[in-house]
């Protein structure tokens, strides 16, 4: 089977932690013909990042984003990349750690993820606009 | 070559950084057929994490779980999802810090992974029983 | 297409971050006939990963390492693994903080980052030596 493949626009989200799994899931409607591989999710940008994680209780999303800005915060009197605003480095240091892709395993055309696990997109910008993804499809 | 692909349970860990190669290969003897590709491991929760570190000396296994314990502390004040116990909510930030998947090359039938990598089954909650992993293989 | 896999030695990079795409392009020319598909980048190693980010101005990479020296201190009293040197064992969580492995889509024989996005080899130690890296592509 090709290779899947389709890059688009996400619709713009608030700086924190947001589930876009069902937006993703809508863009690639041909997941429902892998019976076995890998769904890989791509975002092109350096300021933003996905993870995996809770989709159930928003608090746990809040607690991220709380818990993300004290663990990389603004204004550090070390930052010299400053000229985007306070909120730009410590964007690209959260990107960092929690990654530009995620990758999912595919089973009989459906995401095989866990009950609890959604896709976050993680925005890190307090004024980003749409970001840009790229899913890959690859298996049987 | 089709797909392979396997979903089994590890079996129960204690809460820190653990090894798990040896579980993870035992569970996919198919791997020596694969001349070139990748192999995916991926967990399905959001409160364990995988990732690939040192596999000889115990004590780095333990100055992760005290690193990890400072850096993501439990009782924060700023934390609004608790009704699951102190180490749930770190448990959930240090699962997307280390992430849900490894992938490690394949070459000649067996993971191409450095001298002292191993793969670790990061377990953040204090009781968690079984662990649920899918391992996706691709390749020729 | 049979999996295409190459593994080879950076040159050494200094302790930090460290834009390395265009070495990586330069050890995997076959990347032009791929249509579609996945680039994997994997890391030989536990106290240097590799990550995606900002790819032009080089106060990011010196912002990244601040950072992380604060985030990720040295001589911390609880690290019990201190015989390699005070760099070692914040290099080792370091590692897994980033990651072992980026991966990036392929399109019509190129890597589809962003346009600010390139490929980082975060290398922790003080003095690491050359380092030896797996590329893996997969597709059509």
């Amino acid at each position: 089977m090709p290779t899947l493949q389709k890059t688009f626009q996400l619709k713009p989200y608030p700086r924190g932690f947001n589930l876009i799994e069902t937006e993703i899931e809508d863009n690639m409607p041909e997941l429902k013909d892998i019976k076995a591989g890998i769904a890989h999710f791509f975002i092109h940008h350096t300021s933003a990042g996905l993870t995996l994680n809770e989709n159930a209780d928003p608090t746990v999303r809040g607690d991220f984003e709380r818990h993300f800005n004290k663990m990389v915060p603004e204004n550090m009197d070390y930052y010299q990349h400053t000229q985007e605003g306070p909120d730009d480095m410590p964007a690209h240091i959260k990107a960092s750690l929690l990654g530009s892709s995620v990758s999912v395993p595919i089973q009989n055309g459906k995401l095989l993820t866990g009950t609890w696990q959604g896709v976050y997109l993680c925005e890190h910008r307090n004024h980003a606009g749409s970001r840009k993804i790229t899913i890959t499809v690859m298996g049987n």
